[in-house]
């Protein structure tokens, strides 16, 4: 019990936001990267949070900030090594989250070999719903999940389309990094990312289950 | 006084370990790359950390794992776009560290344009001293830093030599992330990092001010 209220609070409590890259083939694709071999894993700092009425907001210096939606999986209980079989055990609970990308800044990043961690990681680069219990998603590998900029739709996917399923995810994840009770697994967006400009809106839903909205600043 | 004695024990409530890679010029040289023209950011997850008596572990499938000794800065407020005449406010600490590296995956994802976070980031990457109060450190900008590998000498450099010193660090790195109480800021490596086996024993030190051991499995 005192765990679950723990990690109902998982932005104040988590350590880390372990992010995955083209986890989706048509996002691959769209950006001309190749669909990965494992999964591409990357970090966020636990500051890049903002809830709902929260701004978000184009860093300094960044001329094409993108959005990218994913469900997230909240980690219920300490994750070592863990095989595929038993990874949903170590599920606390889910999110919705943006990962919020300057594009111009990866791109600059990845010529060079530099790495990610500031194109991925500023400030309000995380917008994050409020916790979704575990017993809200009996299937996470069978959810549509979209994204509308000012009322137009620019993601619509479904999680069975990723490349990786939650299971090996996790699994995955844990043989990197020791996932800890409140951390976030962002899982990977659909295709149809793009830019976005001062004073647009975002929508974003989750099945029937979750629906947040941030606007940009 | 209860911030104070929060981030004494830094390794267990702060939320990041921000690192600068290329911070002394004979290091950049020594792997072959070019002095940058700003500090290079990455991150390391706190999972990473481990204190004197744990083991480094040469994570499964790593064949070049590398140490790195570095000066680390405990934040002790926090700091957003701070300049870099106010920064030393924001240093809380100290701590003497080892920016633990899987050298061939770093490789890899260079030569890839793909993020360092796996290679920069595995369990006990962060090998750490004990928390080292501020007034032990009047100028954190002149200071020997060195490590022995089974007793022979492999980094000794002062930090005077880095090409960013500690205030410009803070003031950059608070731009890019806002830095909170008990986040660690590790500031870049000397020369001569090399490679490690299983049994080797890595001995570091700062000054005459600390001291730390550490064994690879
Ligand atoms: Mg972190
Ligand atoms: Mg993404
Ligand atoms: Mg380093």
């Amino acid at each position: 019990l005192e765990m679950m209220s723990k990690i109902v609070q998982f932005k104040e409590v988590g350590k880390k936001i372990v992010c995955v890259g083209r986890n989706y083939r048509e996002h691959a694709a769209e950006l001309n990267n190749p669909v990965p071999s494992k999964p591409m894993l990357f970090l966020k700092p636990t500051s890049a949070y903002i809830s709902e009425g929260e701004t978000i907001k184009i860093p300094k210096g960044c001329s094409d900030l993108n959005h990218e939606v994913e469900l997230g999986i909240v980690i219920g209980t300490t994750a070592r090594d863990v095989p595929q079989a038993d990874a949903m055990n170590y599920v606390g609970g889910y999110a919705l989250g943006l990962d919020m990308t300057a594009r111009d800044w990866q791109a600059e990043a990845k010529s060079k070999g530099h790495p990610w961690s500031v194109a991925k990681g500023f400030d309000t680069s995380c917008p994050i719903s409020k916790f979704i219990e575990k017993e809200k998603i009996p299937n996470p590998n069978n959810l549509d999940i979209w994204l509308k900029v000012n009322g137009e739709m620019r993601q619509s996917g479904n999680t069975k389309d990723m490349i990786f399923p939650i299971e090996h995810l996790i699994s995955f994840a844990s043989q990197c990094f020791t996932l800890e009770p409140g951390d976030l697994l962002l899982t990977g967006t659909p295709s149809g990312v793009s830019k976005l400009n001062s004073g647009d809106v975002i929508q974003a839903g989750l099945a029937d289950i979750i629906q947040i909205q941030f606007s940009v600043k």
